[in-house]
C-alpha cells in the first residue's frame, strides 16, 4: 500500500523478544496503536478528500471517459500484471508489456509488485489459515481492507519463494522506485492527460486520479473478500474461494475464484467462452500482438475431473438425506410359505425380485389401480411388475424399495420351486396362483 | 378429433382377415387412402377457412380479448380436465367442475374425453413403442398431427383400462353427445358471447371460434411433439419425454413432461414454484373453492431419488470419458531400490503414497517450481506432497494419478525400512536422503 507496508513482511531490525502489537488484545486504550494510520490515510483518507473535492470540481464528459479508460488500464495492471503474470507466472510477457504493466499496476496504488505477489502467494499457499494475509475466516471486512488498515505481525504471514521476482529487473526497479511510480502513474499521469488534452487539470486530478484509485482499489479488494464469500464451488469446497459472475463483473474477470484457487497457474479465470474475463481476453490479445507468450492452461482432463468430483460430492450429500429403504442385508429372512400365509391373512404383502414389500397403505393410491396391485399380493410379482403387465418406471422401483420388509429365503418363487423339485420335496402351490 | 375417430380405437365390425390400410406400403397410387380426410378437414381445412375469412372480417378489440380468454378456458379443459383429471386421475373434481371441464374441453375440438384419455393412457403405458398412438419415434410431425391426419390401425394401439371413465356419467354423456358439444362449445358459444355481448357475431365465429380452435389444437399437440423432443431429462432418460420452459409456455404448463411421464399421477407438472404451470395453479384454486379435492403428489423422497439417480448417470458418463490414470491393480510392482536407482539414472520418478510416478515431462511445468519437484525425485515424497512442503490441491492429486507407472512392493519407504530392520536386513539409505 505504501512504501512502508511494501516492505512490511520483511522485518529488519525488529526485536524478536518484543511482542508485536497485533498479538496483543485490542482495548479502548490501545486500539489506535492497532491501526495502521498510514494505510488508513491511503485507502480511506485520500478517497474522502477526493469526494470532498468532487463537490467543487465539475465533472467534464471527456474527463469521465478518460477516468473510466484509466480505470481499466490500472485495473488490468493489477489483474493481468501483478496477479496473473507476476504472482502466478501463468504466462510470460516481453519487456515492453512488463514495463507497461508495472507502470499502470503502480498507478492502482496497491503496493509494489514484489510486496503484492509475495502476500498473494502466501494467500494461495495458506488459504484460510492464520498464515493467509487476508484470510476471509477473519471476517469479510477484514479480508476486504481490514488486513491493511489494521497492523499485522509480518512474522505470522506464511513464507513464500519469490526468487523469480527478484530476478526480474522490472519488478526490482518498480519496488525500489515505488513512491515515484505511485505519484507519477497514480496522479500526475491521469492529471496530465486531462490537463494537456482538454485543459481539465483539476478534473483529471480528482476524477481520473483520486476517485479512480479509490474505485480500482475497492474493485480489486473484492477478489479477497467477495470472491471468498459469494457464489458456487464447482471445483473444490475444501476452502472458501467461490465463483460468481457479480464478482467477475466487478474485478475484470477475477470472480471465477474457485477455479482460480484450484488451478492458479492457468492464465484464465473463466474457462467458458460466455463468462466475463476481460483480463484473459487482454492477455490473449497481447499474445496475438507478440507481447505475451507461453499462456498456461491446466489440462482440461484434470479440470473436468475436479468438476465431476465436486458434483459427486454434492450428489452424495443429497443421497444421504433421502430414504432408500432398508438395505437388503438388514432385512429379516422369510420363508416363502410364511409370506404366502401372511398375505392370505390380509397383510398387503407382495414379493418382487426375492424381496417382500408391505404395500398395505399403498394399494388405494396405486396409479395402476387397486385391482392390478391386489392381483400380485401373496404371489411372486416380479414379472408382472417388470413388464409382464406394466413396465414400471424408475420412480415406481424407488418407491417399492421404501416398502421392503423382508427377503425370501432362496430368492424368487421359481427358484424355490425348482429346488424343491430337485430335493424331492413336494411343493404346494397356492391355490389362487 | 371427430365422432368417427373418437370411436376409432374400438373396431366393431371390421373383418379380421382384411389387412388394414395403415399396414400396407404407401405408394403414389394409394397414398390418398392412407389419409384420414375427415381429420384433415377438422385440423387443417377449417383453420384454413378461418384464415381466409379473417381477410374480410375485422378483428375487434373486445373479440380479441374474448378469444384469448376462451383460448385459456378451452385449453384448461384439455390440460386440467382431459389430461390431469380424466386420463391420470391426479385429483378429484366435484360435479359442477366436471361438467365445466367436459364442456370447455369439448370446445377445444380434440375428440371426446373417453377417446382422448384411452389413447393417452396407451401413450403413457407404451411410450415410444409401436403401441404408443403418437410415438415421437415416428417423427416429430407424426407425433404432432401426423397420427391424426394419417390413418392408424386401431388394433396396433396398446390396450388400456378405462373402466373408471365408463363409470363417470359426465364422460359417458359427453362421449354420446360429442358432436353437439363440439358445435355448441366450439363455435356457437364463442360466437354468441361476442354477438350478444357487442354485436360481433362474425368476429366471434372466426376469431374466438375457428382460429381459437386452431391455436388450442396446435398448442396441445405440442405436448405430444415438442415435449418429447426439446429439453432436459432430469428424472429419467429411458424414454423421450423432456422438460422445457418453451413447451410449458405453449401448453399451459404441460412442458415439464419428463417429470410428468415419470410421475403421471402427480397433479403438478412443474414442481418448482418459479416454473410456469397455470394448469396446476388452476387446480389449486379450484381446491380452495371446494371444487377439487384429493390432489395427488408423488412423494418428494421418490422425486428427489429420481433426480439424484439421473444426475449420477450423467456424472458417470462424464467420468468414463476422462483419464483417471492406470488403476493401481494394473500397475507393475517395483522394488524400492529399483525405483531409487532409476531415478538416480535420470528418469524423473517420484514415489508418493507407495505409487511411483513419472513426472519427467512435468518438471518444467510444475507450478511450485522445478527445484521443489526435483527435490522429491528418487525419494518418498508422500509427506512433502501432502502438506510437508505444500498441501497440494485436489487438482494436483488428480494430475498426479495420470502419471502413475508402478507401485512399490511393500508400500512407502518407512514401512520398507521398518520391515528391513525387523527382518535383520541392513537397509542402505540413499546418500542424498
Ligand atoms: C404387482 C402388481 C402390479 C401391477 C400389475 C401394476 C400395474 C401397474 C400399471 C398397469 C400401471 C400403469 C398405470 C397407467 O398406465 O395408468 C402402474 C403404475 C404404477 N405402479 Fe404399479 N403395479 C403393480 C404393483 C406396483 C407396486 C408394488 C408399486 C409400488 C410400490 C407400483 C407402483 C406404481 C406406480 C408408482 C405407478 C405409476 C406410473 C409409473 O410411475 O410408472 N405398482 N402399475
Ligand atoms: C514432491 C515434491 C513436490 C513439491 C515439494 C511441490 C511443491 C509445490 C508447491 C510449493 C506448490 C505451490 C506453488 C505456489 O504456491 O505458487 C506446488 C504447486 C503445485 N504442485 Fe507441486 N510439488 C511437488 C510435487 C508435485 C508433483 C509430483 C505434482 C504433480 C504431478 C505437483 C503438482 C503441483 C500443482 C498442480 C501445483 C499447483 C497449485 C495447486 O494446484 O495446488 N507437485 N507444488
Ligand atoms: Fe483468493
Ligand atoms: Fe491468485
Ligand atoms: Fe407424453
Ligand atoms: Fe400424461
Amino acid at each position: 500500500m505504501s512504501a512502508k507496508s511494501a516492505d512490511a513482511p520483511r522485518p529488519r531490525a525488529a526485536d524478536p523478544k518484543k511482542v508485536h502489537i497485533a498479538d496483543t488484545v485490542m482495548t479502548r486504550y490501545n486500539w489506535y496503536k492497532h491501526v495502521d494510520w498510514l494505510n488508513v490515510f491511503f485507502i480511506l483518507g485520500i478517497p474522502f478528500y477526493g469526494c470532498v473535492q468532487a463537490l467543487w470540481v465539475p465533472l467534464q464528459f471527456k474527463t469521465a471517459v478518460w477516468a473510466v479508460i484509466y480505470y481499466f488500464f490500472t485495473g488490468l495492471g493489477i489483474t493481468a500484471g501483478y496477479h496473473r503474470l507476476w504472482a502466478h507466472c501463468s504466462y510470460s510477457a516481453r519487456l515492453p508489456l512488463r514495463i507497461w504493466l508495472a507502470a499502470v499496476g503502480g498507478g492502482a496504488v496497491e503496493g509494489s509488485i514484489r510486496w503484492w505477489a509475495r502476500g498473494h502467494r502466501a494467500h494461495h499457499r495458506y488459504t484460510d489459515t492464520d498464515k493467509d494475509p487476508y484470510s476471509v475466516r477473519k471476517g469479510l471486512l477484514y479480508s476486504h481492507l481490514g488486513w491493511m488498515v489494521m497492523k499485522q505481525n509480518p512474522k505470522r504471514i506464511g513464507r513464500t519463494d519469490i526468487t523469480d521476482l527478484n530476478e526480474d529487473p522490472v519488478v526490482v526497479w518498480q519496488h525500489r522506485n515505488y513512491i515515484k511510480v505511485v505519484v507519477f502513474m497514480g496522479l500526475i499521469m491521469p492529471m496530465a492527460v486531462a490537463g494537456l488534452g482538454w485543459g481539465d487539470w483539476w478534473g483529471g486530478f480528482v476524477y481520473a486520479g483520486i476517485l479512480r484509485i479509490f474505485f480500482v482499489q475497492q474493485a480489486t479488494f473484492c477478489v479477497n473478500s467477495l470472491a471468498h464469500w459469494l457464489g458456487d464451488q464447482p471445483f473444490d469446497d475444501r476452502n472458501s474461494p467461490r465463483d460468481h459472475v457479480i464478482t467477475a463483473l466487478v474485478t475484470l474477470g477475477e470472480g471465477y475464484h474457485n477455479f482460480h484457487h484450484e488451478f492458479p497457474s492457468d492464465y484464465r479465470n473463466a474457462i467458458e467462452w460466455h463468462q466475463y474475463d476481460p483480463t484473459k481476453w487482454s492477455i490473449w490479445i497481447w499474445k496475438q500482438l507478440g507481447l505475451a507468450y507461453d499462456l498456461k492452461q491446466f489440462r482440461a482432463n484434470e479440470i473436468e475431473k475436479g468438476r465431476v468430483q465436486q458434483l459427486q460430492k454434492k450428489i452424495d450429500q443429497k443421497r444421504a438425506k433421502l430414504d432408500w429403504g432398508t438395505p437388503l442385508d438388514q432385512l429379516p429372512v422369510m420363508e416363502w410359505d410364511d409370506y404366502v400365509e401372511q398375505a392370505q391373512n390380509g397383510r398387503g404383502l407382495i414379493a418382487i425380485a426375492g424381496v417382500v414389500h408391505d404395500v398395505t397403505d399403498f394399494i388405494k393410491d396405486h396409479p395402476g389401480g387397486k385391482a392390478m396391485i391386489k392381483s400380485g399380493l401373496g404371489k411372486d410379482a416380479t414379472a408382472m411388475f417388470n413388464g409382464g403387465i406394466y413396465y414400471h418406471s424408475n420412480g415406481a422401483h424407488n418407491l417399492l424399495s421404501t416398502m421392503r420388509v423382508g427377503v425370501i429365503r432362496g430368492g424368487c418363487e421359481v427358484e424355490i420351486w425348482k429346488r424343491a423339485q430337485k430335493e424331492g420335496v413336494e411343493y404346494v402351490r397356492d391355490g389362487s396362483g
